[in-house]
């Protein structure tokens, strides 16, 4: 790979981007742009203009940018649609935010003409592989510069040396180690690391940052209402939200109750398993909301083939594919059952658990006309059932009268 | 199908399987034995045989048994192996203790020199199907008497009349109609129709007879630990139990802390939705504990083969298929899987949730030694991330090349 | 099933359609639509409109129509873009134009006025269930009159009989039992029955009815050119041709070079094993040649995704349930991976077989570039694969030192 | 990674592999160990072993085996019992020798003390995946070498070079470029490279060494018959014979009659396409009668869920994971399926193809008396076929009338 010339950023206003911003000026002298996105994960973002500013980025070079909406809207509501969860539990929260970062790198980089994209993730996560994956998927030219790769910058010393003699500025609380690292948006705060490296041990409370502890929440449990159209979650209690402000006003609600939490072990891309700890409080919500509410307006063969295909879509996402064929040919099956995925669906929140307790439609398929211990009034012949058994049982009879002249 | 000349009835020693033996006796005039299971249902088996005693059946040809030891060791913990859930959230509590009746039921036509086996599921249920299904599977020429679908005893009425006019004593509390209907074993029990039948009516706290409500669970959460050995569950907090000993101990954990408790719609083998309530106490324990030991001794080729699997294998199930040859095939691919799947497993039960805190093996693949945020010791070579992505990369950049070149 | 009033039949012309016609008009008294479609099967219409009138049919309740661009437009091609084959060989020719007829069936009641529709199908085979599921997916209050499950003209004997009673014209070759039965359309002709029922015999050559055998095909190959749009054939060595069009074609190839014979037993969906006769001549030079096109323009995610979809898809298609959801979803993911499958294959035809032996398109994803054994100017780094080995190995690496452990 | 001490070399005796040998002795300085094995690939051993001698190995170090009987008993039998097939065409005779290799190489390596294997495949290719992952699985601490990613004999000339600077024996023949490259074993020749590598042209005949080209085969048909034992082929015309025997027989059926050629564009895992010719003579027979015996003595459960599986585990095999735990478990479910996949097949061997024309088994599950025509006593109720088709067209119908119900 030949040097890069302009390099755009991921750049979080952080100790450990800014020395990266650094390390790209001066390893290989070449201009940075800085890319800082909001994806709801709480912190103000003109810090990191100052920075950028303070550290040689000249004004126009700085992007800084609210995607929240976009983030929801194209990334979080279409794989909640498949009702997608990694390894039986995790709901993604940190895999499908990387596509959207680098969506918007590499679009940075052809508007600013740059030809390199940087970004802060390390050699053993799966984040640098999402990262590059899209990148390279979006643009098959670019170059992705990894630092923590490359540099020998490998321990906290040499780090905090190296910003020192940069004049980066640090912060007290960062002179030290961190107990553990955090990576946080809209839908979830992903911990992992140092005290949580021992998956025998439980995760110490001062973890949780986005929750509160079960024990802690309300005695009493709260009711909610969220309603569905195409799949998607448009209301909360009857008002109607965009993408983004439903899943903030559903974080809320599940912070408040506890709900959402996940101590995980779970299996990386890059093929070593790792402990995480993950809140999701809204998406947590989301999930049972979206299966409630397909529980009545999804017939069994739509439901079975989503079924059967979440875990790779999943593992696609996970693994960084989201911008392949196969995770858009999947999502063009799930899109398509969506078409009446609409109505309502009522939740108990209380103590950690979202749980459905009603859930109606005006496209419902239940049929208390089908299903009715009472009277049906002809609208199910339950003789039809033998003829039915008879011929889903033919094919094990004549296995079964085989076995026995075999065994003869 | 030419008339049955002696039959194995499914006998509960209720009001309903009551009728049907009278009715079988009356409409086939034929001999009757009766198979009574002790599943884990909670109800004394003497009463049934004084029952059917009483309504002319001879001592010989009442077989009581109890099976909860076969139904946990070779029925339920197979499925759990699987982490086998119905439609996402269903844990086929049901549906896995009809194949055992069946088979029973063959076996004593078999050694009674009985040509016919009876039951009485009715003609919208799945339970209908599974009995059947696995009948034939086991004896090809047997012959199935599903009352419920040939008599006209089709109103509550009628069928009191029929046990007047037969001496079957009612219990009072049988007169009138029940609120719901209720089937219940050692690894669940369901509730369904009636009182539930409108899904976006949230079911009446009485429906819930087997765990306390979250509300009224203890204020402290209570931990404890599962063992497991190859799969199964074989000791909580260190004592060593029998299987189903291991399920009635987790059932009143679960119990005690309102845990399990699932309100679903989900979609019948006979193609019309239902709407039911199902307490799992200790299988939703079981469960949890399952995913979270072979989170650290599973492997992700393994795992991952495992959740694409899954639902075809909670379906087979689910509609009856648990004698079928592809669940064998299944099954055989699943047990391969959990053979190093060992180890205890740390839980936190609280106010209608269980959940993993902790997790050690000796047959742990987690390495803290690669995984560490610390200094590895060379476990891990980080430029070999570099190669990773660019292969796994390469296509996705030939993808991303040729479609400019098409736009161009 | 109250009384059907008026009927649209799936009307050939033929004997038996014929029968059923005075049959509906005889049980049920009922008025009779004749909906006679051209599919390709090679017959004239004219005659079976001369048949309808001379049965009593009122010339406007007389429906005679070329649907072969539908067909293969509609239903062929979409199917073939899956490369659909049942139990590995079949091309599904009979099953994939059963819907077709079912829903012009149910489009002309609507239009007439009727409230039932009929068919010729045995209640033996899978015809019924893919003629009636796509009629009730299409209008679920319509009636479906199967004469063959209801009437009691079970033997040839009787069949003339009635023919006879009620002046139906009974062609002499007609009075004889058939040796086999035929099904016949653009894209198949398959044979089954009497002289194909024992398995272990050869079929007699006189069951082949549209292709050469392939001892006597040409003995020189011959080489021909398809060139696809978005998965679609549309021209044959450069001449552009409708759907209809290049199927004929293709048939009137593969019939000369003796291509798509198929002997075979197969799973039936009611339960039963049967034995075929197949002969797709065109089709089977079609699912060779779009193999061939999609080997260059389709990336591997979406090639493997698409293979492990398709068993899945011909099942659908084979069992009757094209009208579905779940073959929406799974059409829905096809069709989108068909967007860059354009390009030309060439292919030799010989004595029995269709083998590509070329292809090419601007929308390749070949690079000669990469793959040659030849300098390659750095498009690719061989160095890379040894971390893309070294991170595929670690879980294997991981699980090879824990059995290690293990067994000491 | 420390130097390597001692070394196993997977060693043809041909000039590349001696050049590894002494670019090892030179590079290293380490001590190398020899390891010839004939799996079937056509030519003689021994002169591998004067060879080795005259590059100085010691004879101790020299292993020579003929492991075609465990190639075909425990990885080529057991591939075929999946009816594998990669990318819909390609019988992955490459694929299955690898792991095979390995296996040896690693235990040689374990029995000599040696730390390190090496290997002859390039960069650019599977099968140094398939070597290294196969390699990692058995012994996690082992070394493995692959000089063609490390060394600067990048060039013809260079490696000539090489060779005659340390003596290596130069061909003729070898001295110019091959105008492709071959690797043959028992079950295939893959030809690919150079003359090869414009996917628009077709493969010279030159290309093809193991079959006659269809045109020169015989012009009448021969017929064989191929007996299985638990989806195994034990037999050709009734004479029971070794697995390698069996192979061996059928490639020269294959040969004769011009049987197995594939003209292919495939994916590679490395991420790029590459176009191969392939010759499975034996192996294409042995596919189409082991089809042809599971056509009678597979039911449809069975059968279709290994169509299922089967994309997924020709992808492994394919990209190295033989010795996965996942290829494992699936290995699990279809040995489980075979145990009654017994019987004999008819077949047509003519210019090019190979036909089933006849199958028959103790174990069939074809059942005449249900399939006939004919009045079939009793065996089948097409009456059942009526609420078969009614409980499978219920969810179509409520979603029709769900559908329509949302249009008004």
């Amino acid at each position: 790979m030949s040097a890069p010339k302009k390099v755009v950023l991921a750049y979080s206003g952080g100790l450990d981007t800014s020395i990266i911003l650094k390390w790209l000026q001066t390893e290989y002298g070449c201009e940075v742009v800085t890319f800082t996105a909001d994806l709801g994960q709480g912190e103000e973002l003109e810090p990191a203009r100052q920075k950028a500013e303070m550290l040689g980025i000249k004004p126009e070079n700085i992007y800084i940018e609210d995607v929240r909406e976009e983030f929801v809207r194209d990334f979080v509501f279409p794989m909640f649609r498949a009702n997608a969860v990694y390894e039986g539990l995790y709901l993604l929260g940190t895999s499908i935010a990387r596509p959207l970062i680098s969506k918007r790198l590499v679009e940075i980089a052809e508007m600013t003409g740059a030809d390199a994209v940087a970004h802060g993730a390390t050699g053993k996560g799966n984040d640098q592989v999402r990262f590059e994956l899209s990148a390279y998927a979006l643009n098959p030219d670019i170059k992705v510069i990894a630092p923590w790769r490359e540099w020998d910058l490998t321990s906290r010393t040499k780090l905090l040396e190296f910003a020192e003699q940069n004049q980066i500025p640090i912060a007290k609380d960062k002179r030290g180690e961190a107990p553990f690292s955090v990576d946080a948006n809209l839908l979830h705060t992903s911990s992992e690391g140092r005290v949580l490296e021992d998956p025998a041990q439980e995760a110490p409370d001062y973890v949780y940052l986005r929750t509160v502890k079960p024990e802690d929440a309300p005695n009493e449990p709260e009711f909610i209402e969220v309603t569905f159209e195409k799949g998607d979650a448009v209301a909360i209690n009857g008002v109607a939200m965009s993408p983004a402000t439903v899943l903030t006003e559903l974080n809320e609600y599940g912070r408040k109750h506890g709900i959402g939490r996940l101590d995980f072990v779970e299996n990386r891309f890059v093929g070593m398993k790792s402990r995480g700890v993950y809140e999701t409080p809204g998406g947590t919500i989301l999930l049972e909301a979206h299966r409630g509410i397909e529980q009545i307006t999804l017939d069994s063969g739509s439901g079975h083939l989503k079924d059967s295909l979440m875990p790779r879509y999943a593992e696609l996402i996970y693994n960084g594919f989201w911008f392949s064929p196969e995770r858009e040919m999947l999502q063009a099956a799930i899109d398509k059952s969506q078409e009446h995925v609409s109505g309502t669906v009522r939740l108990k929140l209380y103590k950690g658990s979202a749980v459905t307790v009603g859930r109606w439609s005006d496209a419902s398929l239940y049929s208390e006309a089908h299903v009715t211990f009472e009277d049906d009034a002809g609208a199910y012949d339950q003789k039809d059932a033998q003829g039915f058994i008879q011929l889903n049982a033919l094919r094990l009879k004549l296995l079964a009268a085989r076995n026995r002249r075999l065994k003869d």
